[in-house]
């Protein structure tokens, strides 16, 4: 049973710009790939998985979420993050908070500790604090790198997420971001967003979306790869037609999926799309159209 | 071609009430479905249908949205609402804004002149400030009767939401509301969330809902409803089947949505739900199970 074990992680979507540096994005994502499976390996939940990978991924600057998160045009980093349980369908989501270094465990804990799916803002930081999270000044999130982006007015890439399932066959996502460079305070993403960025179905597949966030919620992204793999489809088929339904939205997006049976896919119609995973037949990484 | 005209309006879905008072709630949904019907007589879309029908209620203090908003744990009115434009699948959404009587208008500004789809809490105000929206005091939005509620931890029931098809057969749909009585500072429900609470487009169907906004979400009811619709089923049945989807999200809801060829349809698994509409055969107003 513990063959289908398995979780994929990514590091965004986007354009390639001249400044990328695959490598330091294909380790990032493995390690947290790795730090998923080690839950898993251990018995753990594919939620424990998702949230542990996504915490590694937010603390690592090279990605745009937690530290090193892309600024609003104030030059503030304001999180977003969601996580689902397929088994269950619970569902936690935070948005616009902008204290805290790992959202994904806020959103964790608003799924399990109040009668919400989402908290968003001053509120949510509230409850964060009576939860006991570490509060952090907002220049803690901040890098010098997100910095120059907004001064260059480059378009960030860097969301990440995380899929797992684990030995019972339960499926779990998870979607944390800083969102887009030079932002409106107070933008909210598809990220934190319940069947645009993150989706989970143990009936279907797990998602986690990234690209240009309004597209992605005009076509509910996450929910719409779910029901393709729940209507049949081979998970790489699902995601590429998913991907393929962006167009009429006026978007580009990558996602990645995994199946209750250990499958793990993913499809973009960006140019790159860093992304690690580790199965039944080992792990590997990704950043461009390279496959492997 | 005008012949199709259609407008559908609900007034939240929820438990009876001893103090329910469904003459007000169906003659308050009758004077929105007007208000929207007359856009569309004079050729106006169905986008500047549903916003006006929405104004309408969101000005009468029987609903839960607007003035007579159900209040958060800390006794403020918290608002949230979206609309999403078929034609286009463009889309706009607020959560968590408390000074302005008409946060449908705040979306649709969203949506028109940013490029994002969803502003939350102060950045939202501020947006909203600077498009010149009337800033007022959050005790107008408070009712006596929604102070009563809290203190008394009655459910509020209130949502409300609009779907019109115009005479080019767009569709369009909006939703807002006041949340739930008793919530977290911060909360935000399905109503503002796209693909949850609002969903539209030309080639299934327009869709608004209310009930539990948290079970609502983990099923992303309205798009969930749309697509039943876009696979061929007749207006009511795929309402129903949305509706019961909502059982293994452990939920309530009710929904009202409009096909493009003019059908108005709703279902709901609560007690009752307020609704009245405008078609080509006449106009029309329910509130529980009694059909018309």
């Amino acid at each position: 049973m513990s063959s289908k074990l398995a979780i994929l992680v990514h590091g965004g979507a986007g354009p390639h710009r001249a400044d990328d540096d695959a490598e330091a994005a294909k380790r990032g994502c493995l390690l947290a790939a790795r730090a998923g499976h080690s839950v898993l390996s251990r018995g753990g939940s594919a939620l424990d998985a998702v949230e542990a990978a996504t915490r590694v991924l937010e603390d690592d600057p090279v990605f745009n979420a937690g530290i090193g998160s892309a600024l609003t045009r104030d030059g503030r980093a304001e999180l977003d993050a969601s996580v689902m349980d397929g088994a269950t369908l619970s569902a936690g989501s935070v948005a616009c908070v902008s204290c805290f270094q790992n959202p994904i465990t806020l959103a964790r804990l608003v799924m399990e500790r109040t009668a919400h799916v989402m908290l968003v803002g001053a509120g949510a930081e509230a409850f964060g604090r009576e939860q006991g999270l570490r509060v952090i000044a907002n220049d803690v999130l901040v890098t010098e790198k997100a910095r120059l982006d907004l001064a260059r007015h480059h378009r960030s890439n860097g969301t990440v997420g995380a899929v797992a399932v684990d030995a019972l066959g339960h499926v779990a996502a998870a979607t944390s971001t800083g969102g887009t460079t030079g932002k409106l305070p107070g933008r909210v993403g598809d990220s934190p967003l319940i069947g645009c960025g993150t989706y989970a179905d143990d009936s279907s597949a797990a998602v986690s979306c990234t690209g240009l966030g309004e597209a992605i919620i005009r076509v509910t992204l996450a929910r719409h790869a779910a029901d393709l793999v729940g209507g049949g489809l081979d998970g790489f088929e699902a995601a590429r037609q998913a991907v393929r339904a962006l167009e009429r939205a006026r978007g580009e997006a990558g996602l990645i999926l995994v199946t209750p049976r250990g499958q793990v896919a993913w499809a973009f119609s960006t140019e790159r799309m860093a992304r690690a995973w580790v199965d039944s037949r080992g792990e590997g990484s990704g950043f461009g159209a390279d496959g492997v």
